[in-house]
């Protein structure tokens, strides 16, 4: 197959890339170029970046549009539908992203938990036995949205010793299984969340869940409690979050996701002590890389062998 | 009871301490002053501080020599036996302490895993999506000393999605229920460590541990591996784990415990980039401080009303 990786930052992964794709041709195109080379492609691997019409009737030979990764915001399924083309994403738990998203939501966790700028500053004044902190484990948390992310976050919450509470759209699966002490739906989240020293955000954003979290939710969080981000930055309303932080709502946040990405350095956020925040790399580790490279090429030599990619995003009345 | 509390630090708790020991007789002294005012005690709290025969042949109403967490360096045991003092430490598992530096173990791996202080650089130079980190997940790890500590790391890294392997002086116990994938005994660690990604040390001090972790075994760990200790610093010689990580027998180290503490504040260590360090903050949290203090209370009452103590070290030949 003709493989086109769209965008620059693919070319950073080279190395990675080209022993997974040695049976298959290779290249990788600037967005800029994207339009007059996308003929060339049987199949293109995407960045989120916005992938619809006017690209898709530029592309005669293509057959699969595979997304590098979960979110689909930029993909036109619809289009993709029109032009026969598969359009794809990667599912998120087993191929290591939504593990990692999940570790970077109990990293969070933990620094706030321990105060971790506050410990280093202590350190470097020669003190020990100090700042004290508090343990996760007993704890309560809320886990907002239980897809693949949040079921691995209840998941290691749990292995914490933690009482996990879960918010959810869909609540008729019960998620028994799953060991929480309670299951609300999306409209009670402010019922969820109080009692909590931890609320976790692993929903998709939507127009739905855009400003979800807003004062409201944040009045209805405990005073000493976190709120942890790890989905996407405007499903929390960033005015209302400083502001809670300011009048002390609520106690700090930790953040792997801000509403604009990458942020702009002179962002005071970036210098806000009651926020930690890591540059949006939940998802990028060695496993998510192996993972989600292993998927692709996967769905690659399927469609290649006239066989139904994985995870497949087209409505199945087309002919699947 | 008349209790004593040795040290000025406990001073800093007054606030929690007093409403837990309302029903005794609560005094605080500096170590200076603890010659002078021991005869007054019945029951004393003890940080680590020696405490043996010189201090117990002044103390002629004292029954509970009680040591405020773990540790029993400083506490001359059978001293204390030839005075008919009984003398205690507090369980580490369950009162909060074991369970918290189980959890700074974690922090420690995290922030090794996921680059933390070079994701701040990057996010401060308005980058995202780097630097590139490893999940714990699948990834294996080596947890030695199978105590209390090592039990709750065990635990925890096994929720993590991580394959764990033992190291313990005594392996007889098999410690099968635990689900590791194997065990070694102590003499063994050079085996045990090959291959694993994270060692984390959860051993006692003791004359037999002190230096363990030498050349020898950080020559037998992986390249890409990361040393952790929560322990207590001299089990890791210094000089080797400089030289381990100068000449890249290992990519890092996580510590919340230092050779000298606290540590000066021009030790270079503090500002060494591969090594993350919190300081003795483990055990200092919410949890451990109430689990804690109301284990020392219940073994007042205890001994208050002439019934034994819970965690007493004394041998049980002497009329317990």
């Amino acid at each position: 197959m003709k493989v086109l990786f769209a965008g620059k930052p693919f070319e950073r992964l080279i190395d990675v890339i080209k022993p997974v794709f040695r049976y298959h041709e290779i290249r990788i195109v600037d967005d800029k170029e994207l339009a007059n080379e996308i003929g060339w492609a049987e199949a293109i691997i995407l960045r989120p970046i916005p992938f619809g019409e006017e690209l898709l009737s530029r592309a005669p030979d293509l057959k699969l549009a595979q997304q590098w990764g979960v979110g689909v915001e930029g993909l036109d399924i619809e289009a993709c539908t029109r032009h026969n083309v598969r359009a794809c994403n990667v599912p998120s738990r087993g191929t290591g992203n939504a593990e990692g998203v999940a570790e970077i939501a109990v990293l969070h966790m933990m620094l706030l938990a321990r105060r971790y700028a506050r410990a280093r500053e202590k350190l470097l004044q020669g003190k020990i036995f100090t700042p004290p902190g508090i343990t996760l484990w007993k704890k309560k948390a809320s886990v907002i949205g239980l897809g693949n992310v949040g079921h691995c976050v209840v998941e290691r919450l749990q292995g914490l010793g933690m009482e996990v509470v879960g918010v959810n759209r869909d609540v008729s699966r019960g998620y028994k299984d799953w060991g929480m002490k309670a299951l609300f739906p999306l409209e009670e989240i402010h019922k969820a969340v109080r009692g909590s020293r931890f609320v976790i955000i692993c929903l998709a954003l939507t127009p739905d869940t855009e400003g979800l979290i807003d004062e409201k939710v944040l009045q209805s969080m405990d005073r000493d409690s976190f709120l942890i981000n790890v989905a996407r930055g405007p499903i929390v309303d960033r005015q209302s979050l400083e502001k809670a932080l300011e009048e002390q709502w609520i106690s700090g946040a930790g953040l792997d996701v801000l509403w604009e990405e990458p942020p702009r350095v002179d962002d005071p956020i970036l210098h806000d002590n009651s926020i930690t925040i890591t540059p949006h790399i939940g998802g990028v580790t060695d496993a998510s890389m192996k993972g989600v490279l292993g998927f692709i090429v996967e769905n690659v030599d399927r469609v290649a062998a006239d066989r139904m990619p994985e995870s497949c995003l087209n409505p199945p009345t087309t002919g699947q």
